[in-house]
């Protein structure tokens, strides 16, 4: 039995509240149940120096916590000076799983940065983001297209990222803050509009998977993007 | 004339909305127009060094903003490494705000921080921030209240802050941001119910004051406290 | 009674040694009574990145005491590897104050730096350290002139600053540490010369101001940097 | 065909030389082809504070490169003031996979910390340094029971890990620098001898995989890994 | 001939005067020709955690220059978040060449730190702070003594230095910044009254020395030490 | 007698072991004794700033101990977040070093590091570093000249540094880690093939030099020097 009453395969609510902010040119709230993560995605017309002059884009991501996003406040990264390894360990994941769907000659050079504040946790917060910036970065795309400033679309599959685990020796997808915390296992897939997988992350402390594990978790992830995929298309007005 | 065609006295809408996240011993969402800033309060049982064994509590506030608050992207202060001075000197004017209407020894040992994140800048973020932050402080003081951790009641008053200015000549209540990027002149003003003058930040850089001046922005930011005050009580139930 | 038996109106004993140090453009120790700031004005022929080829100058000013300016050291900022909040908070006020009286444009692609470092501190460091800067600056300009370098005088007005405060319930003009420790209110004004505010500062923490009490002490500043003023004049050999 | 001429499920040479320094309490220079890492095994007589009194001991670890061990001059990381985000998952990495195997009861109030310092790259370096720093943990707990510190083993099995890839469309096992560079996925297996899985990285950029492709990637890491072991026993002497 | 018309084994004018700054135990503002550094020195009933419960004192350096200090204005340390690496190996050696003299056991479980700030320079500015800071150390072992907090006195002979340097061939007694700047070679020497040496530092880039013409150097610098000495004596009052 | 038995003025067993690395231009493993260093000489076809256009070359050199190189470990500094300044010390001690050997306009428009890494200390890792840096360099620069990037040697003399100091009352030669921790007194020289003295560091704390002791270091430290001057020509083939 989980926490919350879900059956092992079902998801929490999900919803996307596009346009959530006014000055970014795409932005949504992403919500998987109490986890809330504004994703924006800002449009500059520079690359990053590695890039100049290659007629290339660039797709990055900014990740943060706010303080009281969580049970107990958490210290300020800017205040402390520094992002922890696991803020940058999760901006890096969600810039390449964007990138893993992205043309980025189609791109232009102009660079696209995702910003995922998390302002409300409870378990899965990675996923979230990377679900989310999905859609501020559609939508970005689309403000480009419509003024002409690129012709073909850079962007033309879907990703979508959600955790499963092995909870009290069952495995259940899209963990919550409760299950997460006393899980066995946890693992991250980040996969893609018609079944390829763009990253597997899956971590074990003390416990550890065997191969079907590991592949009973992966086709959880799959029922779990599906659902994420259809109310990515419905948040973006397909 | 105004670019939003309010009156010289005319505040923006304002709206609170309590309880906005979960975790937070008090938070809420607060509006000044199209700013937005998410303030929580964070209560721990314990205080800085200065303080220990003083029997005295501590009032302390720190202040962000997300890159894309703004109309074109800002970098990210935890990536940066350090919080700009202008960070540093809003988040100290929040806390001294706060604490000028906390009775400190009431609060006993323990230190309330509160966080304010702006998700959406149209100026005046630094009042809208201590206007919210009271809000999330008298919810988190309710709560020590009602467990019977604290007896009396540390906050017996509000504050409110808000921003006046000469645009075009003319004094004017709560600056939106295209009235602030042109302004002659620009006053953040603090004030406790009942009509004192908690703070007053008054600056030019050009232009400048007299005496007069000053007093006809001070007028105005009686008017803006007293509206903000009527929404605060409604925010916390009283 | 005050503890330096001053009448409340009565300014401590305000000198100015100009050319204190002989490498910089412009320079001069200010004391207001045993508060002693090393100001020294330095001419760069460039300007920050925002304001290249705009034909326009820029005035900026960097604040430090020195460790043991203080009745018990405090440690060097250059060592901790972060300026203070209350630095950055001065730096920046002794800046705005110093470009509210410099004319830009007719200063010509240029940057001066007011470095402004506290060697010996007895209270209103800060209010000292704007007069003194507004002294190094018109050395520093007044040798432009001479180079014929710039032909307008970028500097019409003088500036000047000095803090009052309520000290057991009466208001008193410039407040030495043993007053400003345990005052009730506190306020910095920056006035220039011909009777405008360039910019107050009146903060309380507990205490709090009435509209009476903020125009009484703005009245004790006047009668302050007047004397300042003059002070400054004789300095400049003018 | 793979640059190297290796079989699609080939490993470079493999070495291991143990008590490759004399002052840890537990060394050895790991070799994957010309990857080369030094992993140093520190024990000291404290934990972390989140375990103190708990009768835990802990392992974590840290990874940095020489400027000079790859083709072309890195910045040194003590120089630019910080650790590179992907230091900081690499090294994360390492204390996550070592931990895996690692009885932290048994291992009594300890810390014993991993230093893997890459002398030499060609791809590969994190898994050399999993799989060395095991044979410098097992030193180092071997000299804990000789000396009578621990009595039960808290280290009853190995662990190490491999990179696998599809390079030119192929699967193979063991990339180096010129396959790694090319290749159009790339996955590092941390694998537990007896089977189990401990970490998967599996990360696409551009390129993605299918549930099959994962599969024989990872029996692909089970054959090296498998190698791997042997030698592992034959340098600490089992 | 030297630029200032100097005989070779001619000091600059040197002079201390004591007390300069009112609330460090040990103050000085100490002349080498137009090189002028503060040195004070404070008493902290504490001392490092490497001397706790052992009974000594503690004696520690900081150094410093003015942003205006010199001929063009450098970058403040403290804005630029680190102490060059000039900076810490001047301090470094301040703090050695005084404990050279000190009597740690006799001074007791106390620290006291000699901050070096340099207001102007015009070289020989580590020797001039060596020199200052024997003399704010001395007034605050006075202090100590006359206080009844330690019987013995902890610092029974004088320490100074002074720079030699071989320029247009000849060798020459405390380069000012004309010569040091276009000298050969140049010599820093830390010499004990009685005529022990603490420490050399003997630097060359291009040029370098032969054991003659260090020795001829060696000989000034008891010259100019044996100057300074005599001055010390009259700065304490002895 | 010495602890290690060996005469007053012999050596530790010296040997360096060529192309130790195989991506530098030139790298070297340096023993003096049980002291162990790898330094590698990266050529970079670019200056630092204040030498572009000027015709001339730069070499510099950067430090640093793996944190387990030492009996005890200590905190790395790339995690710490900054060089301490015994290592900043260090290695602009190496940079002057080598330069005072190089002809830097024969060098040209580019610049060579010196990375000098410590993977096993043993007392006198800065002068084992100075004297493998010189073969490393010596290496690279082989490498300009045989593909004819230059054409005059910009290196035609060696240099090599010794430690030297007086331990229990008598004169050694190449103080290992026992001797370093209680010698009297500790002298570093860097000297010149052909008798000159690039540069003399004598630190004393607590005890002192005189001349006479000072020369007689110097005279062990040119019988050490020649014994590394011929090892390192064999190291380099000459």
């Amino acid at each position: 039995m989980r926490p919350s009453g879900r059956a092992p395969d079902e998801m929490r609510a999900i919803s996307f509240e596009p346009h959530f902010t006014k000055h970014a040119e795409g932005s949504v709230l992403v919500s998987f149940g109490d986890t809330k993560v504004i994703c924006t995605a800002s449009v500059e017309e520079r690359v990053p120096p590695f890039l100049r002059g290659k007629g290339e884009g660039w797709v990055t991501a900014e990740y943060s916590m706010l303080p009281r996003a969580t049970h107990t406040r958490g210290s300020r990264e800017a205040a402390k000076g520094k992002q922890s390894g696991r803020t940058q360990e999760i901006q890096r994941l969600i810039g390449r799983s964007l990138r893993s769907v992205t043309d980025l000659k189609a791109l232009g050079e102009r660079q696209i940065t995702l910003d995922c504040d998390v302002i409300q946790a409870d378990g899965g917060t990675r996923t979230a983001a990377i679900s989310g910036a999905w859609v501020a970065l559609r939508l970005a795309v689309d403000g480009l297209l419509k003024q002409g400033l690129i012709t073909a679309d850079p962007l033309p599959r879907k990703v979508a990222a959600v955790s499963c685990g092995i909870f009290k020796g069952n495995p259940v997808l899209d963990l919550d803050y409760d299950e997460d915390s006393s899980a066995d296992a946890d693992a991250n897939f980040v996969l893609i509009e018609g079944g390829h997988i763009a990253e597997v992350q899956a971590t074990a402390e003390g416990a550890t998977y065997d191969e079907e594990g590991l592949l009973r978790l992966l086709r959880l992830a799959r029922i779990g993007c599906n659902a994420i995929f259809a109310a990515q298309d419905k948040a973006v007005g397909k």
